[in-house]
């Protein structure tokens, strides 16, 4: 089975105090799709302008990543900067954000692509989600993720849009945001009830919190002594979660709490370099040996 | 095998969003007695004042707890009046201390208690714990617990301390203070290289983090959905901790994993009730019931 991602692919100015670092290849799609090729096939749906370095298309390619449906248009791609200062590496400090191309984005997918199973709305702006959700047959496993600025500005699109769902993946602050609950499991109950059958509650570096109706669990990050850039470890983990799900072909407790393993693990790597400088060059096998790690270091 | 602990027995006031209580019997070692002697024979060593409630003792003593070293000393008993404000249950906010009794006290020993393997030192001023182990033998295992105020104010008295003893606990708050390290993980390494043997970091909501030169391991916290007082979490989770580590009779990773667990179940009671409302009811039945609802919330 394979797996469509929509989202961003941006061009990214970084800087953190481990230095600072320009035109990475970026965004929401591009990280996820870095994360999740480790599993299946994926589909990536997004917009870049003309001015797009062709070096990160390649680069894409040769990961295997389908751009059947990757846009190029006139006009420039959307560029992110931002700064994450002294020791919180939670919270990226925006300081500018070029929209450009993206502006006008209309989804669109390739016929054969319509009926691929399984779905994941990485961030970007929920009507452009709600779009894709419309190109597509019955996906299904839905997946979506979203962020303060549309939880702010686009709630109602984003509440329409929650009861499309079946995954919800947000960090916790954009839970608690969202749910307007401050206590987690609280949060994931009200989320629940917004519609999607389940949630994901990323906690940073003290790692995710599960919760459906049948049960609730919840794993430690794996430790990291030494984060570089953590920018795209919401996207990595997402690909971890929907990749495996999508290559175990079925949704239960076994391969949700495997899937969040996984995530968990790819996570970690995604923030020991800057953009996709530790995920981009992963095996499977480096991938699972440091799982084993992770497994050992959270065994009960 | 028995247990000894150092601590403050206290007069608790405490506010929080689900209420306020007076007069609660509080204090490091109360909370954390209350924790251990599910698991073995405890010895409290600490002061009060002649005005302290008679149901207050005859309550510790029924719970079995051995209270041949706790002096009652004309004076009045140590009072700490604190409030938890909005959702940070994770902070305390000190609005009065009396210290009482508490400011000349001298820790004394039973001569049949100064050969106990097992002690620790909770919560109280640096230069009494370090009286209080001048008294005892040569104790196997010596636990540590202490604050930011001694951390700011008696740095090298906590120093000299963290040379004898060989497990140290903290919150992530104090470990990041005494280690001048953010990152959890450089700030157990750093906390190791000052003694102690086995670390051990509380994050709350959070979770544990252990460390120690052979290996490491991490829990998320049992969920709790109504918090209503936190006031004692940290002492009954060092309770269970010690508590079972003196049981088990040894030190290992085993028994650690275990013993953190114990320490992870008893502190979820211990924030549902205001004082020990839910800690002092409690069997090993409870405690097991919760324990493997934990064990499976976070199984991989």
């Amino acid at each position: 089975m394979s797996l469509v991602v929509l989202g961003t692919v941006a061009l990214d100015h970084v800087k953190t105090p481990s230095g600072a670092r320009r035109d990475l290849l970026g965004g929401s799609a591009s990280h996820f799709a870095m994360s999740a090729r480790l599993f299946t096939q994926v589909h990536l749906v997004a917009i870049v302008g003309e001015d797009f370095p062709q070096k990160h298309i390649t680069f894409l390619k040769q990961k295997g990543i389908d751009l059947t449906s990757l846009t190029i248009e006139k006009g420039k791609s959307f560029r992110w900067k931002g700064e994450y200062r002294g020791n919180d590496f939670n919270t990226a400090i925006t300081l500018a954000t070029e929209l450009g191309v993206l502006m006008n984005f209309s989804p669109r997918l390739a016929r054969h692509q319509r009926q691929i199973p399984n779905v994941f709305l990485a961030n970007i702006d929920p009507d452009i989600q709600m779009q894709l959700l419309r190109l597509m047959g019955r996906p299904r496993l839905i997946g979506l993720d979203s962020m303060n600025l549309w939880i702010n500005h686009k709630r109602s699109s984003l509440k329409r849009l929650m009861k499309k769902i079946h995954l919800f993946v947000a960090n916790d602050g954009e839970a608690r945001q969202l749910s307007q609950e401050h206590n987690l499991i609280k949060a994931a109950k009200a989320l629940r009830k917004m519609g999607p059958s389940y949630i994901v509650i990323k906690k940073g570096e003290h790692g995710v919190l599960f919760y459906c109706d049948q049960f609730m669990f919840s794993f430690p990050a794996f430790p990291v002594e030494h984060v570089v850039d953590p920018t795209g470890a919401g996207d990595t983990f997402a690909g971890g979660l929907m990749g495996y799900l999508t290559k175990a072909g079925q949704v239960n407790e076994q391969t949700l709490r495997r899937a969040l393993i996984y995530a968990t693990t790819l996570s970690s790597f995604n923030v020991e370099g800057f953009g996709m400088a530790k995920t981009a060059p992963l095996t499977m096998a480096q991938v699972k040996q440091r799982m084993n790690k992770l497994i050992k270091f959270i065994a009960v």
